[in-house]
């Protein structure tokens, strides 16, 4: 009997699909609220990323403590909105694309790859040289589209 | 001619009053982007506020290394909101009170008494002390409701 029941449960498990076992890890309580987190972060990260850009662009003038203060935020705002795609969280209001989870290996590499890029110019406004700042803005700029084409709606 | 040019500049800097140069330099384009930016930043900082929280109320065993990581996103969420409220950012979608256009150096300073608290509650993670953690988490909470009850309609 308990053998019984103890396959019972294993097969119970096994019957579970990942996608609901990825759920019950989500430190989200619902789908909305893991949308809302991530969207919260990519909302503020692509505003200081915006006022990088306008350094970069020559559309406002290079102050470093400015830059490094914008560069800081998007580095805590890039590490941020990846533990808020729990499966099922494809929600009306939001413009994930269902790759994302049908290819979690590729949309990780790009998260990473994106960190990465951010991480890089957190050292270039560092240094204060606006060349190496620009070269790795585009980088930066490269890894979002990236992921955008891939795994976001329009 | 560059140093008087240089104490012109500083003068002028100090001669603005801090309300006045943050409204008029407001760093966003429109009052909705300065609405999305600070609704943003709150959301954040509630998610992670809310971890702690778990954690000091016993929900959630506690793991020096997460509250630390959630304590440091708190840290840098309590700096975002306050240039992001413009004169004319009280906007239909918003739940700020007209009070805090009133009452500017009032806000300001239930602002500065948030940032303060989480600043303190950053040792207290830090230390790795559960009950200092509780305290602070606690001051932090006052902050949060005082704010909230001036500032916030419901």
């Amino acid at each position: 009997m308990r053998q019984l029941l103890a396959i019972a449960s294993m097969a119970a498990m096994i019957a579970v699909p990942f996608s609901v076992q990825a759920q019950a890890q989500s430190p989200f309580a619902k789908p909305e609220d893991a949308v809302k987190y991530r969207q919260s972060a990519f909302s503020i990260l692509g505003t200081h990323t915006g006022r990088v850009g306008a350094v970069v662009k020559g559309d406002k003038p290079y102050d470093k403590a400015a830059v490094e203060a914008d560069v800081a935020v998007m580095e805590t705002m890039s590490k941020l909105p990846w533990s808020a795609f729990p499966a099922g969280s494809d929600l009306p209001n939001s413009k994930a694309k269902p790759e994302i989870w049908k290819e979690q290996d590729k949309f990780k590499a790009a998260a990473e790859k994106m960190q990465g890029e951010v991480s890089k110019l957190s050292t270039a406004a560092k240094s204060g040289d606006l060349n190496a700042i620009k070269t790795a803005f585009g980088a930066v700029g490269q890894s979002c589209k990236a992921c955008h084409d891939n795994y976001r709606n329009k």
